[in-house]
């Protein structure tokens, strides 16, 4: 019978290969196809697609927005589409939460990312292309520093009912400590009123924000903290053991942060 | 100068307290969401905001597509997007194993799920509701029996081009030993002429899919292979350490496996 199913198996590759198995086509890489078609099909769409794959974590390691997908990339940002998409990770984080039976003991924390989470930059983004421009630090701590940048909704609300079930908000930027007064400030004056931790880079810190991040978490565990839940709109803020109960990738289209 | 500061948050914390931080309001969820709303915006736009969260990891351990967006995942398995954002995805991880200098030891290799990323069911889930029906396992495993799924063609051509790079690919699927000769004969006949290894799960493992594909990633790993690239449609099939080197998510609206 095995004999039988080798004799078939064999068989069926043969006369496969013959058709399928050449290896010989040239296959186009992502930017052949780009330089290659510069205009088969709708911007829109393939943005779309593009868009898919950055929030899945399969697009990694980008520097700014394609110049073919600017203008969706900052229509999607200024439009219905990433509050909705924000609304339903925000539901299902709220839902999730709501469905924990906690310990009573306090330990239990949330992590939130600051900017593109909790706080929006898009005032800022918006003069500077949508991440279409190449980054600018010394503008964005510029903007950092002015501590207007205005909370994102979603996860304002999402925070509040985390302070209502008795879950402890912990906010983990790579932004640095220099920075803290103005971030404290800014958050407090957009409505996250209170928190566990505020948690900022040390100045000059040689390694990635991941590594970072996953170090804090991993001192927040062995303190004896619990970390329920982890938000944020960069796969470096929620990879990496321990990344927390549950992890939320808020919607991010404009930069990537390794 | 640290005084002042705090006297200003403060001031800024009670000025914004009693705006923002009553934390009275219900907050709904996810559930009750649909529940009170049935049809306040066209379903399209929200069951995409729904397939971004899936792909993302946003939204786990659902059992059936919701019947308010059946038709939507519907039309988009049989319709061009799929194709784009496979094609998108693809054309990622062809582009990155392009990238690589391989050490020439042949123990590079490239794990594939099977289900949904090699093959396509999709004839079966044609006639079981693009996954908004419950999953039979009677029927299922009768469409598997069939060898008769097609190959999804972009994981084809990535399958051919890292063969051609000489990266081994290894099938890893939660498909179960007594389909092994089923699977193989599948594979070969829709081109997928050779492996390296062939991992199935044993008859009545008693696990999760994913801490049996981690395990089985472990074992590549300690047999001295080094794991360039991984490709699947479940973040059962990509998450948990040693990942690889990349992993890729293919898109999938249909079902979840944890």
């Amino acid at each position: 019978m095995a004999t039988a199913r080798l004799l078939l198996l064999l068989m069926v590759a043969a006369a496969a290969g013959s058709y399928f198995c050449t290896g010989e086509e040239v296959i186009m890489g992502y930017g052949d196809e780009l330089a290659e078609e510069p205009a088969p099909k709708p911007a829109a769409p393939y943005c779309g697609s593009v868009r898919m794959a950055l929030e899945a974590h399969n697009i990694i390691g980008w520097k700014t927005v394609s110049a073919d997908c600017a203008d969706y990339v900052a229509d999607y940002m200024t439009g219905e589409r990433y509050q909705r998409d924000s609304d339903v990770v925000i539901n299902e984080a709220v839902a999730y939460a709501e469905s924990l039976k906690l310990s009573g003991k306090g330990k239990e924390i949330w992590v939130f990312d600051v900017d593109e989470t909790a706080l929006s930059t898009l005032p800022y983004q918006a003069n500077h292309g949508y991440g279409a421009q190449p980054y600018d630090r010394t503008s964005f701590l510029r903007y950092v520093a002015g501590g207007s940048a205005p909370a994102l909704q979603g996860t304002l609300r999402l925070y509040r009912r985390l302070l209502q079930l008795g879950i402890k908000p912990v906010f983990l930027t790579d932004r640095t400590e220099d920075q803290r007064a103005v971030t404290a400030h800014n958050l407090v004056q957009q409505g996250y009123c209170s928190w566990e931790k505020l948690l900022l880079q040390p100045f000059g810190l040689q390694t990635s924000t991941q590594a970072f991040k996953t170090g804090e978490r991993q001192k927040l565990v062995s303190a004896g903290y619990v970390i329920i839940g982890n938000i944020g709109d960069q796969w470096s803020d929620i990879l990496g053991s321990p990344e927390g109960c549950r992890t939320f990738k808020f919607p991010n289209p404009m930069y990537y942060v390794a």
